[in-house]
This record gives C-alpha cells, sequence and structure tokens, in this order.
C-alpha cells in the first residue's frame, strides 16, 4: 500500500506528482518534497512559500518541517527569509546529527552554506494584499490576524516508510519572529513508520497547547482509526479550550496510519484536503464538523473550478477601487 | 499541596525562594518565574542565562518558555540574544492573543520594545570555555557538541494552579539559530492544572523525537504516578531510539501531578534534581537508573560542597597552562 494525504485544496498538484513516485515505488522522503515543494512554488497559494502573505513589517518569513518516520530524524527551519524552497532546507536538516532546528538568521546562513536557492519570497500580489490589509485595520478596526492555511502532509511508500512534513507562511501580519506549530514535533507535524503520522493547519497557538499531531499518533498506536483518532483530538481538544478559554482557535489535522489508512477533523466549516492511495486517485474533499463526526465529500467540478479562478483573480489596491 | 520540582542542582536557590512564595499562597507563575531568574542571574551556572556558553560563533543565544497549566497559554523566545531574563520575556508572552513564541530579532524587537532588561550575556568565563573549546577540537579531534543542562521546573500552587518554565543556553558550539527542545511545548515542558506538568533536560534534538514531557502528562492523566509515567517514557524512548538509530542521547524528564507527587527518569548517570513541597524542603537529589528502576538519593554535604567548589574554580586557557 502507499498512501499521502495533505491538507487543503493547494496540495492538488503536488499530490498528484508525488503519486507518480509512489506508485512506482519511491521513497516517501522524494515524494513529500516534491509535493511540498510544488506548493512553495505557485505563486497564486497566499500561505506558503513564493507569494506567502508577509509579516507585519511587509516581510516574508517561513516555516517548514520535515520528519522520517523509520529513524524519527527531525528537520525543520522557522522565521527564515528569502530562500525558494524551505521544505528543502528542512529535510537537509533532518539529516544533521544536532542542530536539527534552526530559526531566523542563523537558518539563512545554513541554507546559504549548503548551496540552497535564494529568491525574494515577496510577490506584488502579496504586497497588494499587505496594503489592502494596513487600510482595512486603520478603517475599519479589524484584527489585524488571519489566514494560516499551512500546507501539511503525511505520506507512506511502498517499502513501509511513512514521512510528514509542513510548509508556511504563518500568521498574516504576525510579528516578526513569531513561529507557529508547523515547525514544532508533535504539534504540527509527526509521524511514527511502526504507526501513523499526522499534521496540523490552523491556529498554531492553539494547536501547540494540545499537542495535536503526536495526540493523534498516540491515540492510533492504540489500534484507532486514524478518522477516530482526528476526530476524538479534535473536538476533545476544540472543548477544553473553550471550557478553559471561551473560545479556539481554527484546527484541522489529517492523518495517516501505515496500512494507509486516513482520517481528517476539523472545528470549522469546509475544510479542504486531498488523499491519494494506491486505490484512490487524488481526490479533493470538503469536510464538514457535523455535531462531532466529520463527513468528508468529494469536492464538485464546480467547486474546484471557482477555487482556481478566486485564487488568480485580479488583485487591486482597496484606494483604487 | 504545594510543590516545586526541577532539573540540576543548580536550581537550589530558586526552588528556596520560590518555596517561600508558595507556602504563603503566592502564585505559580510568579513563584516559577523568580526560581529561573535566579538560575539565570547566576553567572557561574555555564548553561542557562548569564555566563552561559556560547554558540559557535561565540555568541550566547537563549532559549526560554513558560506554561500556564490552567489556561494552557504559552509563551516562548528562541535564539535570543543579550536580554538578562529570558523567562520573563516568555511569561510576558505567554499573555498575548497570539505571537507568543517568537525567535531571533523578532524577538529580541518585541523584547526592546517590552522595556526587558538589555544585558551583555557572555562572561569572561564562558569565554574562556570557548576559547578552550576550540582549542581541544583542533588537538584532540573531539566532537564539539557537549554541555545540554537547562534548568525545567513544574510548579504547584496553594490554589491548585500549575506552571513548567524553561530556559537554557542550548547545546555548547551549537550551530547560531539552533533551538533545542526548552522552547517547543509538548518536548521540552508541558503543563495541565487537571493533571501535571513535566519538563526535560539532555539531547533537545532527541527529546522532541518523543514529545516526552506531553507523553508523561498523558501517562499521568490516565492516573499513572509521575514516578512510573517519567520512568515509562524515558526507559520506552530510550529503547525505540537505540533500536532504530543505535543510540539515544541523554534525556532527564521531572515530572509532578497536581496533588504534589513527583517522579523523575533519567537515561544518564547522576542526574541531579531539586524538590521541594508543603511536606519537604528544598532537597538535592541525584538519581540514577538500575535496569529501568530510577534510585533516588539525597545529596550527601560532600557532595553539595564539591559541586559549588568546582563551579567557581578558577579557570585558565588551556595555552596558559
Amino acid at each position: 500500500m502507499w498512501g499521502i494525504i495533505a491538507t487543503w485544496r493547494m496540495a492538488l498538484e503536488g499530490i498528484e506528482k508525488a503519486s507518480e513516485i509512489l506508485k512506482k515505488s519511491g521513497d516517501a522522503g522524494d515524494a513529500i518534497e516534491i509535493a511540498i515543494r510544488e506548493v512553495e512554488d505557485f505563486p497564486y497559494y497566499k500561505s506558503v512559500g513564493y507569494g506567502g502573505l508577509p509579516n507585519e513589517d511587509m516581510e516574508v518569513e517561513l516555516d517548514a518541517a520535515f520528519m522520517d518516520g523509520d529513524t524519527l530524524d527531525i528537520g525543520a527551519v522557522a522565521a527564515i527569509k528569502d530562500f525558494a524552497n524551505p521544505i528543502s532546507i528542512a529535510r537537509r536538516l533532518s539529516k544533521e546529527k544536532v542542530n536539527n532546528l534552526l530559526v531566523g538568521s542563523g537558518a539563512e546562513k545554513y541554507a546559504h552554506k549548503e548551496g540552497f536557492e535564494r529568491k525574494n519570497m515577496l510577490t506584488k500580489r502579496a504586497k497588494i494584499h499587505y496594503y489592502n490589509r494596513i487600510d482595512e485595520i486603520k478603517e475599519q478596526q479589524i484584527k489585524p490576524y488571519s489566514g494560516h492555511d499551512t500546507v501539511g502532509m503525511v505520506c507512506l511508500d511502498l517499502h513501509g516508510k511513512m514521512t510528514s512534513a509542513t510548509s508556511t507562511s504563518g500568521l498574516f501580519m504576525k510579528k516578526a519572529g513569531r513561529v507557529g506549530d508547523s515547525p514544532i514535533s508533535g504539534s504540527g507535524f509527526y509521524v511514527d513508520s511502526k504507526v501513523g503520522g499526522a499534521s496540523a493547519t490552523g491556529l498554531g497557538e492553539d494547536v501547540m497547547k494540545g499537542c495535536l499531531a503526536y495526540e493523534i499518533v498516540r491515540l492510533m498506536k492504540d489500534g484507532i482509526h486514524p478518522q477516530e483518532a482526528c476526530e476524538t483530538a479534535v473536538n476533545m481538544f476544540d472543548l477544553e479550550l473553550k471550557q478553559r478559554r471561551g473560545q479556539a482557535g481554527d484546527m484541522s489535522l489529517i492523518a495517516m496510519n501505515n496500512k494507509g489508512q486516513w482520517g481528517v477533523a476539523t472545528n470549522i466549516e469546509n475544510f479542504s484536503f486531498v488523499v491519494a492511495t494506491a486505490t484512490e486517485k487524488a481526490t479533493v474533499y470538503i469536510t464538514k464538523n457535523i455535531n462531532g463526526k466529520c463527513i468528508h465529500e468529494a469536492a464538485s467540478q464546480e467547486w474546484l473550478d471557482n477555487y482556481m479562478t478566486a485564487r488568480k483573480k485580479t488583485l487591486k489596491r482597496n484606494s483604487d477601487l
């Protein structure tokens, strides 16, 4: 069995590429890296890699992580600027003996010495979003933070090796140096080839409070199906946060076990995700949490068409309207 | 019941101060912050705060975290330079709605704006250690990395509130920007007032692979005594790493539940820790793992005297000897 599951529709093109590798007995490390790079490179996805939304200083700071479920090797970067593919730097770091998580200018120094591609990751489109948001904050007193659509994946190859990976530009308008759950082991991602893996998207500050990726893997280790593991973890922690804090941030989790069975749970409306396995071609699903049960429905052609149209819609400065 | 437990002998003076607060019905947040600051401020502890050992560029980069077990609020800084008390910055960050984990120059910018005390954290003594190590690496081909004695604590106050906190200068000679487990939720620390808390010291890169603090809290949630929870988590994960990777880094974990019962486990020789509770004055213990059981013995006066003498011993450049 092989399989790969990822957060959000934006993962589709990457998942299709990874599927080609996995069905030919390719490596789960190679497949997941290629899948994530595809998302990082596409300029119209505004929460990952090139075209990602900037922080409050209009700088695009990126986080990414890679974990190998055989060895438990982890590599991650956080708050790194102006490198084309954070996921590839993270994967390279996973092969170091120590110094596996590097942040800020130290991460950039490492990436430079290792010869990774420099790229100004701030696009014209992201700048328009930035300036519009500045105007909106001034005019409408809205809260500055929104948008935290991390791409997170779990992958199983025909050799039984599993991997997990994440990549994100983090919270739009975040403070410089802010790091969410994505590069944090056990929160944004976790994988153990003996069991399975999980990955998160949502409000990193809240996901970290519950170590949700690790929690789901631990539930699967007790023999629980990935779908039930995701629902249990998300529903229980959502309730826990609401009881203690009056509210819970967005949290959506994907998981796959080492048999290729998968599960997804969310506490938001219409969370989209992508799955491909040996028995199912790459499919985009939309999921809803109805009284604690997450119901997944394949996205219609109309939904898929609208999605890409919305991504590529001409963007104008508010002040020009 | 009140109680506080901490990694390493160096926590003693801080634990004594915290005990005074806790016995007078003080807050677990205030007590743990004061205890950690005491360790950060003492120049002869070379792995935390002022006097901490520098990275490969001879810069002291510090990590710290604070967690409130009532609200699950987390605040943390990583790779921050030249601020006197990282723990106080971490605690302040725990009160922000988002942007709770800040790294590198972004963390410094926040700390500056919030008015925290600037301090050049590189001491003359730390510089001597640095230059000696450079010589040793050249002459003896020894591995550059050693020393990762994080101070980590778990605290329970008379109101039933629990907190956890960590502070460290990280791996001696680490790469710039390297972050270990200390500021990472679920790995270096975790606490839930409904259950208990745990904190880690050791090789952060390996602790992160097992999310050990969260694992111990989860075991305690199932009703397991902190001592058994620590031993189970450390022994099982030590074995797991050795089976998969041929070796396991140093890992020592402390825990306390919300009844003030505590536990400690380690995979190294002679791990020291400090405990104080309503029924036990601040005591330094040394623990050994004998076939999976961790045996704690109160430190002798001789051991305690030798400890401080060794810390304060005159330090010379190798080249002067």
